[in-house]
């Protein structure tokens, strides 16, 4: 039985990882915490959680009693907690995109602040780091587009098929988190699609960082807000690097399946099979499908994520279990809800 | 660890059956039928469940080797096979109406059928009949809106306090099942509101028998199909027999929070506290909300629940944990899925 | 030609009035203002509007030059501009509450606000007050959920049918404004259903006010907020005063087809017919239909609007027609957007 | 006074040109055909236009009275009465793909059909042939994504600055029709984004007909269903030729301006502005934005369209009106339907 704690509970992925935390064999949750919302009780906020006592604490990290710290908070307030909490001996999970950039110098750029506490951690994809995430001290969690897209063109990448990729997402509201804005009003989303910082989204830097290291790949990338609480949808459109090179669509699902064989959250689909949200809604699964070359040598392949579990708090609770050496995919394993 | 065999698989409720079931750690599922699908692995209707290895079976009765089998049969249809199954020594939990009725011309009435044969069922709504439940052999499982609209008006009925109720619900298009109509054609639905059915609803019948269990009331009920997937959420209007009875909404919460004192599923909210789908989605949980009497003497409680769990396939896992003497809430203990 | 002009014009509803009088061929819209967003162009907020060339003011009202005034501002800020605008000779289309109650000392109750500056006013719903609205100068327009709810039920009221009636109405988003807030939040609204002030809200007492006119009827009205951006649909269930008349659907339709016949927009529906929101999205029709009498002697009928139009900006315009002699359609005219 | 006849007026193409001609100062409606629902009223299948008095018919070509039809029949069907049509001495407007193809072996190819009844036929696209739909007798009316895809990148191809593009589109549910199906089951759409014939979608072939009229361009399309009723939102992926061009933000919003300065339903917006289906939503304009250069010299341009409207009914009026010499914007000069 291990303690962890939640450092800034009160948003989507903070109740996120209470609800699926609280079926957790192994974990006791001993503390969820809120500036705003001390002493209120978590279904308050988090209406499905009703049968949880707990309640949102205000406490200073050397107050927190935890083996394993949840940093759900703001890109820019992690970096001020998280040293103190690995210095108290607990290892981080952190949520924020602080410490996703081996060159902190790209983080200042894309993300428009200084770093003012840099640290080592381990990128926590596990399906390029397992190994390294399980003995690692601080983890930074992947961004919600950055799941999707690396894992739709990983392979590619990996076997230096392409060198171009546009990656075309479609995402749920919820990735804009749980504060109300003129963007999330209902009125202005509900039977429309907003395209939103169709060159200019930091999570590019992140794609390009993962993409790139394997071989060199132009990533361009385009988020499209739809009507839909969970998910993201990301169209992978990759081209050859060479024009002679014949892919057929069976090679290309046959470089997948191999890719993901033992990997416990990838289901590689047939070909002629499509992913979509629903199959993955609320679980820790992605479905990668598509799997097309068409008469331009385009390459197409589509992933589908939740991106509140396996683009935050499920990819977050799956590298503690990695860290811990509990069951991969204990306390996730349950199903998407379709329809 | 018993088996269960699941008849009519391919619809929502054959769906959500394996989904809860899929996690139970006494059942196993011996057979998944379909006519339709046979041989077609089950991933490919219900495109959440593809961990799963099962396949479509198309089985007659005899061949079936189950302790518990769900017929998630139409209405007709059951009626021809639970007697064969009940004769082999399962014990089955029907989700069609073809039970639900002590009477069965009122059946006939409503449904417009000929019984063909008639059993005694009890009636399986445990916050009623729980003591019933644990030694039967046949459960009728009740219908989606007669849990929510029975739930809301239960304790009044109890206390013979109103003699009228209107019931207007409000439910998600997977309450009309699997198959695609002009009725649930996306455009038909997204963005509007469509009332059916208005005074004519089989379901009005169900709550009938229920609620003048206790002491006669009136029962009205419409159905509106709003553009939500899941959920049902019922309003339910209530008149007091006697208008110099004083009742306050202090009161009214009281007597709610007593008769549900130590139901698992049943949530009664505090005053000034609102039931919502998203609450309960996906899960077994009912939220009972409302509490207020307006300077009429209009009675207002509202609940919700999510029509394929509590109001079809997690009332069938709850009934089946009842029947075997299993922990009640067991594979059907998950918080709902908020937002 | 007449001028116009639209105090307020940065909300829903100044939208709409912008929108419906861009094509009315008597009718030049002066200013729009707003304090806001003054020198704006009206696109940057209505992003519909684009070829409209007009930008936002911020004016006085002795430098309003118009015949009409629409005031789109919010309760409590309309009595104070409303007599200035009558001083200075143009007359007044109020699309707030501060005008509506004949009692002003309801108004205080209900809005919870001294009135400062009561004055007679006539009550816009044309169905009843054509001829006063005609000669008046200044004109309540009537509030969504009263529109849509008195018109379900008036020749009920008229007749002396029935002595008590509860509307359950189901309302799109933009009833609650443009401005953002948790309450209208995407996750929180998207497949959900809220109801809200489910005993206490405001339109209550206006609904009681015109029903109360021609008989005495006990009103109550619960509001549910569901995932549509435009519409009211309002199921009216109300009870015989006498459980020995004999009332027949067919005689109920016949009450409202009689009661309607010249209403240039009101449809009265066949029975068997059922009103949908979209069969009126976008324009000023009202539906009317359902028109049956159940067992217990429930009387349902229903009604849709959009509440903006015909809830809002179209009756002001048709209000607007009547008091300056113009056809009473003129650039209302339009179908309903289906699908 | 013009005679026009709408040859399958029950699905929604069909309804959408009784909509918007309903209200054209020049034209009546001599007759609208369905086989299916002959003698019955319109708005039985058209809920919005309950206030036309007109009925279905079922025709020969040679009983239809009209100087202008509209065969807004399925792909195969059009080319078996159009010639009759044409020889009976009306003019045409085809709303299917039967003559969208210069090159008839393509059209075979792509849609898997031997045309029987080659014709020649103006492209309906006024933006790029509005001096030959004047004199034309035969209209083959555009695809809903080419219309979209095509304005969005036709000055690219004009001015041979690309010769890659991959249109990424996202449709509303209407563009697959009035016909319920397994694809369109509103659980299946709602709160989710379904790819659907990632490379293989035969409107690909109609881009790349118009597209390389200009310049050589390697044209990929992929169509996602998601959410919505109405509308097609296309992000526009292209690529320079030349790495070396350098084009700036400005640059590109100003050949888009300069290409469209004079179109009166294209609006090119500003540097960043981003279209979002809403604005234009049931109405015939075209918003274009977007005009960013990313750091891999792809270039993004998006276009929103209402499908039913720019992309079909609407279309085919602005090409009717082009015909008959009526003012272009006759009927279809109405602003779109935000929120």
């Amino acid at each position: 039985m291990i303690k962890v704690a939640i450092i800034g509970g009160s948003g989507y992925t903070g109740g996120e990882l209470i609800r699926l935390l609280a079926n957790h064999p192994k974990v006791e949750i001993s503390a969820v915490t809120s500036r705003q919302h001390q002493n209120i009780p978590i279904y308050k906020i988090h209406p499905h959680l009703r049968e949880m006592e707990l309640k949102f604490v205000d406490l200073k990290p050397s107050s927190v009693d935890a083996d394993i710290v949840f940093t759900a908070t703001p890109h820019g307030a992690s970096m001020k907690i998280v040293p103190e909490f690995l210095e108290l001996g607990s290892k981080v999970i952190d949520l924020s995109g602080d410490y996703r950039f081996r060159d902190f110098s790209v983080y200042e750029k894309w993300y428009g602040l200084d770093h003012t506490a840099p640290l080592n951690a381990v990128y926590g994809l596990p399906e390029i780091y397992r190994e390294e995430i399980k003995g690692a001290n601080l983890i930074a969690n992947p961004g919600c587009f950055p799941t999707g897209g690396i894992l739709a063109t990983l392979p590619l990448s990996k076997k230096k098929i392409v060198d171009r990729v546009v990656l075309d997402s479609k995402t749920g509201v919820t990735g804009g988190g749980i504060k109300p804005s003129k963007s999330f009003h209902f009125p202005n989303i509900s039977d429309n699609v907003n395209p939103y910082k169709i060159t200019t989204h930091r999570h590019t830097a992140e794609i390009q960082q993962e993409l790139n290291e394997f071989h060199k790949v132009k990533v361009s990338f385009t988020a499209h807000l739809v009507p839909v609480i969970r998910g993201i949808l990301t169209t992978s459109h990759s081209f050859r690097m060479n024009d002679d090179l014949n892919l057929s669509n069976e090679e290309l699902n046959k470089i997948y399946k191999k890719e993901y064989l033992n990997e416990p959250f990838v289901k590689v689909l047939e070909i002629g099979e499509i992913p979509r949200l629903s199959s993955v809604r609320g679980s820790n699964y992605v479905h990668i499908g598509g799997f097309e070359v068409d008469e331009t040598g385009r390459i197409v392949v589509i992933s589908a994520i939740d991106n509140l579990v396996k683009g935050a708090s499920g990819q977050a609770i799956q590298n503690m279990n990695l860290m811990c050496g509990f069951e991969e995919n204990e306390s996730i394993n349950h199903f998407g809800l379709h329809p």
